[in-house]
């Protein structure tokens, strides 16, 4: 048995004190901070949680002991939406963009999701593995204790599977909480053009009867937008994915008021994300559903595209949560607290609305919630210990430095 | 004699090789890069610098070899416009902001440049010196090989000497190549409200001397802009600073078409910096003038204002300089690659125009061309070398990552 006691934290920002699933609206704001404060672990499990005035350290006796003095204890971050597992960076696309080439001619120099996948058709799945070690690392250090890994770069049946055996193998060889996301649908490849139905038949049943049988994921992805798949086809998909028991994450109003959003609510998707194109027809879809949207900013920063509209679904009620979709077409970048610091200051989040839909928001958007996102006994020890800071605000506010001084996953530093 | 020589550099970008004081326009997307190329260091100074195919490995018998397999050789950063001695960052201001303050109420609260004098006031010499290495060591390892440091926080003649005493103080704790510049014209205190010229006065009469006498700065700067300083007061101190031979650098146009590039020009001051609100007539002003527009995207990043017309004066044939207004208020972070990054994203500047931008032409904005700002024979060796990447185009694709593997400052591992 190994026990931890860290002591004198300065600010303990715990998320959640009731064991919500989630927080919503104007709820994100309370952080459930705890000035001078505790938090005992025992193994890889947050055991007691309170403040240095009412610690026994009796009680504690055979504990290693860690100063946290001036520092602020956060959750891990909860990264719910990404594309961890990509052949290569792709920066000569980004540069044909600065050019002033259009999405058509990029692709036809070699850019784009099918290039990806003509990459990842030549890569092993050895060096694919290696090189997300990599980034696991890299995420690690930002603070991402759980991440979501989609597939989607394969777009054949073995190359779908690849991916996902690279995200699943992942687990061995870095502490992350990973869940996985089969999106078979994430473009029609260009050999399928001419008959959209077919591939959409081997993603539903070839590629998905495999991926359930070889258990590699336990999500359903499709990107619905313009361009990519209707709402008809993304209603299909999910609904055969349901029959498998994977539960639904969509794409959604990247690119155009696509009925991504109307989609997922209407096949009950734990979340619909990206939503740069919503409007008051989209959270009115999401108000009163079971459905969380999930924006990705960076996306926005990355591109030049609009943010979404953060602060009228906050105001509406609504659940926000934040991911940064790392993947190398469209942000490569993987780092929560810019993610953060975006949100505050391109989509006018509070800092601590966008802690807590960095956290307990993005572990509910991966049904992760009774384990990770809130500092609560009970829950998976699973940390991010910062430098001397004042408080949270510290975080958005300094964009450019990188403030976090030690992250524990399952009670152990990374 | 300490003699180095970097080896099999994958892509070595030298920005110029005939000597050029700077570059401008289309010519900034020439980086005179060399593949696989060395460089060869004798104490402080480039010595020499080829392509591997040509290097004679007898001449360079007595060098420590450094390889440089895959990796790319940059001159070192060059950040034109910092405030970089400061007593306090300003998180709580930034928070007040996300809540829709304005900035008077935010000012009345405790926030703006004239609440950053007030923490000055208080804090001790040695803390503040304490406080600007750490800083100074996190824009080392950014690449910031050189930086120019204002006053201005100050506004007393006590405050406004002690902020420059500790910028000249920090030479000594760090091998940073540093400039000075006096802004004691950063806002009219609120005891001079009342009576602006006596302030001014303060500022020319009684400030200025005392900062010449004790060779504290080389640069004048004013903030000409709607709410700090006019046109005609503006063009009053930076003629006082003239007659003492200080080079101007002007804060212009950041909030208002404020005249200030104009007068900038009228008065022939090195640089005008910031220029958010700049159009065809501040442009035109600039052409033709020997006066270099020095934009800080990081700043528009943060306060959420339009980017400046990188593009536009690009395309005028200026010598576009980058720089990161390290600051507490409206730019609280000092990276160049971050700033770089911006500049593509957000100014659709190519990524080799940003690093002509950042390193060149920065130093021609402080008057050190001769120095450094390119990897030339004779030029002290100032250099970042990144870890294994495939392009210079890598670093403002990769947004959130840092790719910097080290960096040396006069032929010295920082």
């Amino acid at each position: 048995m190994t026990q931890l006691l860290l002591t004198d934290i300065s600010k303990l920002y715990r998320i959640s004190t009731q064991g919500e699933a989630f927080k919503k609206g104007t709820d994100m704001a309370d952080a459930a901070m705890l000035e001078s404060a505790y938090v005992y672990i025992v193994d890889d499990t947050i055991k007691a949680v309170g403040s240095m005035a009412t610690l026994q350290p009796r009680a504690y006796r055979g504990a290693e002991r860690i100063d946290c003095k001036g520092k602020l204890v956060l959750p891990g971050f909860v990264d719910s939406h990404t594309h961890l597992v990509f052949p290569k960076t792709r920066e000569q696309e980004f540069v044909y963009r600065l050019k002033g080439m259009s999405y058509e001619e990029i692709a036809r120099k070699g850019g784009g999701i099918l290039n990806s996948a003509k990459s990842l058709a030549h890569i092993s799945e050895e060096q694919l593995l290696e090189e997300t070690i990599e980034r696991a690392k890299e995420i690690m250090g930002f603070g991402t204790t759980t991440v979501e890994i989609k597939s989607g770069y394969g777009l054949t049946v073995e190359s779908e599977l690849k991916l996902l055996r690279v995200a699943n193998a992942l687990k061995e060889h870095v502490p992350l909480n990973i869940k996985t996301t089969f999106l078979g649908a994430h473009a029609i490849p260009a050999n399928y053009k001419n008959d959209r139905q077919q591939y959409i038949d081997l993603v539903c049943d070839v590629m998905l009867p495999q991926v359930v049988d070889q258990n590699l994921a336990e999500f359903i992805d499709v990107f619905c937008d313009e361009g990519f798949f209707t709402v008809e086809e993304t209603e299909y998909i999910i609904k055969k994915g349901a029959k498998y028991g994977l539960g639904a994450k969509i794409h959604a109003n990247e690119l155009a008021f696509s009925g991504g959003v109307q989609v997922g609510v209407k096949c009950n998707a734990i979340s619909v994300d990206h939503l740069e194109r919503s409007g008051p027809d989209e959270i009115e879809a999401l108000v009163g559903s079971t459905t969380v949207p999930t924006l990705l900013p960076s996306v926005a920063y990355f591109l030049g595209i609009d943010y979404g509209p953060a602060r009228e679904m906050m105001e509406a009620g609504l659940p926000v949560t934040l991911a940064t979709d790392y993947n190398p077409g469209s942000s490569p970048g993987g780092s929560m607290p810019f993610v953060m610091s975006l949100a505050c200051t391109h989509m006018n989040m509070l800092p601590e609305e966008a802690l807590c839909a960095s956290t307990l928001n993005g572990a509910w958007a991966l049904r992760m919630s009774e384990k990770v996102g809130s500092i609560e006994p009970g829950k998976q020890a699973d940390l991010v210990v910062t430098q001397p800071l004042d408080s949270f605000a510290r975080i958005p506010y300094s964009y450019a430095s990188n403030l976090i001084d030690r992250v524990m996953i399952k009670g152990e530093w990374v």
